[in-house]
């Protein structure tokens, strides 16, 4: 009999236990599964949300391991009562969501659409904007959903670079890395995207420096991380001109707090938290197949490197 | 020596006359290139714009081919004056245009993006979109366009359905054809692509009883022609909710006049006329490629059937 204690917000519970005992009695698994934890001592595996109750691991004395619910782990990755392996959340409905929001953003400033959606005043523009093949769309990290939103900008024939920290190779998104491969992506990206984790060298990666590199009146879609953006900065660089607009996804504080400039500034799009979020059905599966995989002996998937903080 | 006459507005002859000779040129033909016409007799070829000055093609008594640079015939394809070949133009530039468009706007509707970009105001307004993949997108007209749109909206997991006079067979888009399947398209589908050709079967496809049939709140893009939809009737359906938007490129009368209805209704997107548009050098090269198949007695590409209309 595998123990595992299913620690998020009661709202999660109610939203997961159906898939997840769907996906564990698929996987032919012998289970308990609860929200509560009597005894701790008993837990084989921890499904886990960042913003649930648990924080302390040492009572789980003989857990294999943690199975987060979120692809972003920055808030558990550092606790130091946790000493077994965590995995991240990479759910198929995560990235299909997160594709499709980009892309809608992208094209929502290619097409220049937000003059024909403010505009409705009788006059006849008739700008006809260029084609995607002439335009430059950067993506600040790699990982699977930049990779997944570049592959879907790519064959709407964007030219698409690509930016992370270890040098990637990948077949319609020209790869760079380090500092100048940083510079060179932000040079020419008239629209730039943030999927980057937040770790402490991603923080501030967009401040007055690096958004003085990018052309004039680049947009900026951020549904990474809120803290990838100095928010002064961009403020500024809004202010200017510097930047054309900001679409942002993702804020230091959430919900943004409604007297934060980013409400009331012209070219900023706030929406929130919507970009994509991890859907149960899907991500039961990979919760499932992880805690097959460890009743099995065979490797996590998923599993966070612990120094490189994702 | 080949006598190539340009009839269009004076303002294309300004666009085209460098990639046309270009194209020419590159197809190794000996040619002479006017936009000027004083002996029609001698002209072989006639590149044409259905609003230039050209209406009456009765002296072109040796012209072996009329080359649109429009997609659409339907101003010069029951001209009783023309009685030699006439090709329609199919660009590559017009169809990436048109799936750029098509896309984006399908997305900004599925995304529900308009909320945020009128809606900063402080509200946090989490509604997360449901996946594409359980969106349904209906695409009436399955020409050029409307395939190139439904394989770009089919990439994006969107459920496609696909209408078409004659039954097609395609790899991602569940085809129908026939009043029957007309209904069946329109009973499923959320947001309603129109791309069909002008003819008399297609106007006001669009009317009272259609879109009555249509999901309530479904919304309606239409890139394709203005009088694929009842005007009154789309207005009606607005009003009452049934239809929940319509953003519309294309309009009876261009430019839409200042006080038409739809620029005020508050449900109505107006973009004028720019979905996509013919572009010089990727058309030069058809209308050169047509030039060279002339010569060599070789099929016209995209020749218009003139029983069908287009």
């Amino acid at each position: 009999m595998i123990h595992i204690y299913f620690a998020a917000k009661d709202v999660r519970w109610d939203e997961y236990e159906a898939p997840l005992r769907k996906a564990l009695d698929e996987k032919g698994l012998s289970y308990s599964l609860s929200d509560k934890c009597d005894d701790p001592s008993i837990i084989d595996y921890i499904v886990y949300a960042p913003n649930g109750p648990l924080k302390d691991f040492s009572p789980f004395s003989r857990a294999k391991a943690v199975l987060s619910l979120w692809a972003g782990v920055e808030d558990v990755v550092g606790n130091p009562t946790l000493k077994i392996p965590l995995a991240r959340m990479v759910d198929s409905g995560l990235s299909e969501g997160m594709v499709e929001w980009v892309t809608g953003h992208v094209l929502r400033h290619h097409l220049g659409m937000d003059l024909h959606i403010h505009g409705q005043d009788g006059v006849w523009r008739d700008y006809v904007p260029p084609l995607a093949r002439t335009r430059t769309v950067g993506i600040l990290g790699l990982g699977a959903l930049g990779q997944a939103c570049g592959e879907a900008l790519s064959a709407l024939n964007f030219n698409v670079l690509g930016w992370s920290k270890s040098k990637k190779q990948l077949d319609n998104i020209t790869c760079h890395s380090g500092e100048e491969g940083l510079k060179t992506v932000l040079r020419s990206s008239e629209i730039l995207v943030l999927l980057l984790p937040k770790t402490p060298e991603t923080e501030n990666i967009l401040n007055i420096e690096t958004l003085a590199l990018m052309p004039k009146g680049a947009k900026i879609i951020n549904p990474g991380r809120g803290p990838l953006i100095n928010d002064d900065a961009l403020l500024a660089a809004l202010d200017s001109g510097q930047t054309g607009h900001a679409t942002l996804d993702v804020f230091r504080i959430e919900p943004l707090p409604a007297d934060h400039p980013y409400w009331a500034h012209p070219n900023v799009t706030v929406t929130p938290h919507i970009a994509s979020e991890t859907r149960s059905d899907t991500a039961s599966q990979v919760i499932a197949e992880n805690i097959r995989r460890g009743e099995a002996g065979l490797p996590y998937l998923h599993l966070v490197n612990r120094t490189a903080g994702y």
